[in-house]
């Protein structure tokens, strides 16, 4: 007797609540959601959810998402393959795009090493990016993980394994972000923009 | 160019974001996580939304949800009937019969009056707590919404059509939570705590 919510709202409350950032509670709200709205929200939901899985392909070069394979960046002869950009996630290609910022290549790690949570350099598409090197004519790595403790230490970790080969391994610059005060900023943060400093002319 | 998210990514996107709490960045996290899960779990998640709204019943009797229509708590006929619990959601219903503290029926009105979202008599199910009150016998409605302004409001509302058709409306009390501290208690609950003393014998 006692709980009584039906099976399937349970198994929905189950899946959902497997996914990034949901917990039981937000899982249920959601379930409760789904059961009130028109069935046709809800199947276009469920189809959705396929068709995420079955039309969009992870290229096989760079880790990017895309409906081709390799993905259009990479596909792209126009742009300039000898400076590639190694960012953990492929919403980070998507916010470097967003921008136009970057004219080059891109690399997804898909992850940053995290010893402590068992994620070592075979978790992460290091041996993919060592791959590119030669066949691409890769002269400079730009390193533009994360500014957190996991990002340092998988530039740390690129740069041991790339500049012995040759590769000139850069990082993204920290320092106080655009608009944002001084007083606000982290220690770490301020740290790293005085060592960054360059000079005015 | 610039952006460039596979349609599918930001179809899912747009479909996930549709549901309460979830925002665009985190309905893009999902939609990510998703992508790169094992089909059998996409398949499994895009089979449970479906199920959820196939085979799940919304009583229409009192409004909570069931494998049946009416439900279970409806159909069991050792349930005393005279005395019926208002309530906001189903959850509500779950929380209350998870700890057993109630051993009667309820009627969940699928929200709270809010006139300044639109929100009135006739949006939530106000009627049919009005068309049970004959045919069941009923005597006593605890009205046991949130203790929010709105939740306050729809008690003060039913109150005012139910008194007059003879029926004993009731509040659930307010005050202190048990195993809280008075200091960290905000000032309406402190007023409310102070108004609902009872003697001590």
């Amino acid at each position: 007797m006692a709980s009584s919510l039906p099976p399937a709202v349970i198994a929905l409350q189950t899946e959902l609540s497997r996914m990034p950032g949901v917990g039981k509670k937000s899982a249920l709200r959601m379930a409760m959601h789904l059961l009130k709205s028109q069935r046709d929200d809800v199947a276009r939901l469920a189809r959705a959810v396929i068709d995420v899985k079955d039309k969009v392909k992870i290229c096989s070069t760079c880790g990017f998402i895309s409906d081709t394979d390799p993905c259009h960046i990479c596909n792209d002869r126009k742009r300039p393959g000898k400076v590639v950009c190694v960012v953990e996630q492929p919403t980070d290609v998507i916010a470097l795009e967003k921008g136009g910022v970057f004219p080059g290549k891109y690399h997804v790690l898909g992850g940053v090493l995290a010893p402590l949570e068992g994620v070592g350099p075979e978790d992460i598409n290091i041996s993919g990016l060592v791959a590119r090197l030669e066949p691409e004519g890769i002269e400079e790595i730009i390193v533009a993980t994360n500014p957190t403790p996991e990002g340092e230490q998988t530039a740390y970790y690129l740069s041991r394994i790339l500049q012995p080969k040759g590769i000139n391994v850069t990082r993204i610059a920290r320092g106080i972000p655009v608009g944002a005060d001084l007083e606000n900023a982290d220690d770490l943060t301020l740290t790293r923009a005085l060592e960054g400093r360059v000079k005015l002319d």
